[in-house]
């Protein structure tokens, strides 16, 4: 009935994914004897930040979390083609990463594509299926005159052809009506009888009554975090949702002795990471006035203040639900909430549209994202292509493998596959820290190396 | 469909109570203009803080915020008995108060008795409906063994019996969870065909969902708050609900941009008040694992730390359900949550269940605060009041009238019936306030003839 998702997204969306293997370790065995069907502890943006910001290695953390459970999988998201980074990777990454992923503990395997496009999918989930994990199709959910019922049932159905043991609603915006939320559920399990799980988010107060309507339809798990990683950006609360549910169904019985101890203890993490906290005390009503989600929404006021443009907020709000019409609806998440909101801004700060566009818009038209949810506006495409015409196949077969070149560029920096990849995806962040690591290991080794020459004390 | 709370309970839950008649003149016409069936925006603790903290006239504030609004009703929450007080009055006191409120401009008059004993509103349902107001009967709702939908149900009659003109249930502590939410919505509408309001709190992450079961089983108005003031320990958002409900039914077209001027507006009045705000990020998950509400705890943490008994916090948290239930399951709101969290520390303290009793306890068991919802444990009324008889009848027929005595004491400071309703209910603290503003109208006259004596600049 539960996935926890407080140790991924919970962290993730409250305070920018900070918490550390340690802060994990020191609850996760609480959080496991309470029965969920599974804990997501990986993937998204946990290893970026691992390796970026917490000079931790992620495959040491999916190894010791997983060595600690014995009652909840260990579930992973994953961003199809794009792995746990920012961009396409080859198949050859995406085979060892999945690969690896599933050796090193991971149990279920949660893949989406921003776009939908199930071409960006194909790889990881062919791979995953392979090494024996549960694969979950994931559907991205966004709201447009294109994304309907419909649309989703059918993208669902090409991901059941790949063979996806489950399908997930990942609605990453907060953006899925009850309305909807019962409509899609009911569709879903009608067509393919596999499990369904709903993943939302409470920005703007949507993603809670988005689990009732899904739950009545017939949802199969819905995503919560415990309250303190709860709410807000991120995941409607467990402690809610287990009480509320158990009204309904037979809920196994609960220790909420142990539930206060746990809530307990998260807040004192929490707390540590303050400086990164959201501290988002109501909904963001912005989601529904402007339809522009709260995140790019501070971009924006950030971007257009550095550029003494503030004034122009109404204006590139009103441009932005058009540049993502003309790009044939994407969902605003990241990446293409920046390529929208950059290109929105260019067009009103130039005061002709499409007079000037980035490069990823350049990219994004001739397919190189994938394909977009609707056809882009033919008048777009020839300008901003000009003779150039747009990609017919699969993004990724228009990449050569990397592997090769990867291992060649970073030598003995990388003592393993889990290194080499660690490079591969985050590429100079990657490399930072496998150097980092690699002179810790000199020093600590010249540390040694003095004590013995001083001898041992007797 | 909705009624705003933002001006009444919102600011009463997140900051104190604490917003000026200013802060609210400001943008209630923007408001009003959105075509609200009401605003609350009257009673509750908004007439002592007016008084006490404020140095505001309440009667000026409903007098003023009436004069701005063509769309939506006015609408006061009314503690029965207890007026906007603390305790109960005399006949003749809710009898000019209830009366003052409807000449000064309120519509609709919800009133509610936290023991749900009809005999605590009798009164000021009769008065209210010879006044010509539109009159709301509340039901306290709370969670108990006795507490069963019917329990509910048969009281509504009561109150139905009265004459009030529709029905609301009111949550005030934020337990409802979603499956009670629509049986107990469905049970009344069928029962008395009158209107259904629900009046909840996000406290816990329920008040949101049994909105959306008590809409699927026919409610006919929920209560919401503007963003900046909506959540936490406030209602759920008005944006969320308008844009949810829109989906289901035909709501009238809104202007989403005066939406997002108002919550501007807000958020820089809650920011004023930050001294006073809850902070609240996310549910607080102790209504569910401890069965006490947030409030009380907090309440409760704070006085066993006085007393350096903080310890016993867990035996405490044990207690209270088994005095509340000694006590015949009243709700846990004020002031009963108080009466119940005093007598269980005592308990815990003197090691002696009921070895001293705190004189609100004695009143309690004596039936001067109304009849409980079960019967109290006969062997503690023994216990209790020994040879002492609990009374009989209804708890207002053993006052005196108040009015003239109130009248003689206040004297010249009360200019007027509003004046003397001051001092009525708020006792000294009204007083004070009555003497501040004769002080300060003496302090300009003083002005005003010395301007006089120096003559007119030319
Ligand atoms: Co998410
Ligand atoms: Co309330």
């Amino acid at each position: 009935m539960f996935v926890d998702t407080t140790f991924r997204d919970g962290h993730q969306s409250l305070i920018a994914t900070r918490m550390t293997t340690e802060d994990i370790l020191g609850i996760i065995e609480a959080v496991d004897e309470l029965g969920f069907r599974a804990l997501e502890v990986w993937g998204g943006a946990t290893f970026d930040v691992c390796v970026r910001y917490l000079n931790e290695d992620p495959w040491e953390r999916i190894r010791l979390v997983k060595a600690k459970l014995k009652n909840s999988k260990t579930q992973m998201l994953l961003r199809g083609q794009n792995l746990v980074g920012y961009r396409h990777y080859a198949d050859d990454v995406v085979e060892l990463f999945v690969r690896k992923a599933v050796e090193n503990g991971v149990e279920i395997v949660r893949i989406f594509d921003a776009l939908n496009d199930v071409r960006n999918l194909e790889k990881s989930i062919e791979v995953a299926l392979k090494c024996g994990a549960h694969v979950q199709g994931a559907i991205s959910y966004t709201v447009s005159p294109v994304h309907t019922v419909e649309y989703f049932v059918n993208y669902a159905g090409e991901l059941v052809e790949r063979g996806v043991h489950s399908l997930c609603i990942k609605d990453m915006a907060g953006l899925l009506t009850p309305k909807a939320a019962g409509e899609l559920v009911s569709e879903l399990k009608k067509r393919y009888g596999l499990p369904v799980e709903v993943h939302s988010h409470a920005t703007a107060g949507l993603g809670e009554l988005a689990y009732i309507t899904a739950f009545q339809a017939g949802a199969d798990v819905i995503d919560t975090a415990f309250s303190p990683f709860a709410m807000a950006t991120s995941q409607p609360a467990f402690e809610t949702f287990y009480h509320v549910l158990s009204e309904y169904v037979d809920l196994p019985k609960i220790d909420w002795k142990k539930v206060d101890s746990i809530v307990r203890y998260l807040w004192e993490v929490r707390k540590k990471y303050e400086a990164y906290d959201v501290k988002m005390v109501t909904i963001d009503h912005r989601i529904i006035v402007s339809q522009v989600p709260g995140g790019m929404y501070s971009n924006l006021v950030k971007q257009l203040s550095e550029q003494k443009m503030l004034d122009k907020l109404d204006e590139v709000l009103e441009e932005i639900p058009r540049v993502r019409k003309d790009l044939g609806y994407p969902p605003l998440v990241t990446p293409t909430s920046q390529i929208v909101g950059v290109q929105a801004v260019l067009n009103v700060m130039t005061g002709e549209r499409y007079a000037k566009v980035t490069r990823e818009v350049k990219d994004y038209v001739k397919g190189l994202y994938g394909k977009p949810p609707a056809p882009i506006d033919p008048e777009l495409v020839k300008k901003i292509l000009g003779d150039e015409k747009p990609i017919e196949g699969r993004p990724a077969d228009y990449l050569e493998p990397e592997l090769e070149n990867r291992k060649r560029e970073i030598g003995l920096l990388a003592q393993s596959d889990e290194d080499l990849l660690i490079y591969a995806i985050l590429g100079e962040v990657g490399r930072q820290y496998l150097r980092r690591r690699y002179e810790n290991s000199l020093y600590v080794d010249w540390k040694l190396a003095e004590e013995f020459e001083g001898g041992y004390p007797v």
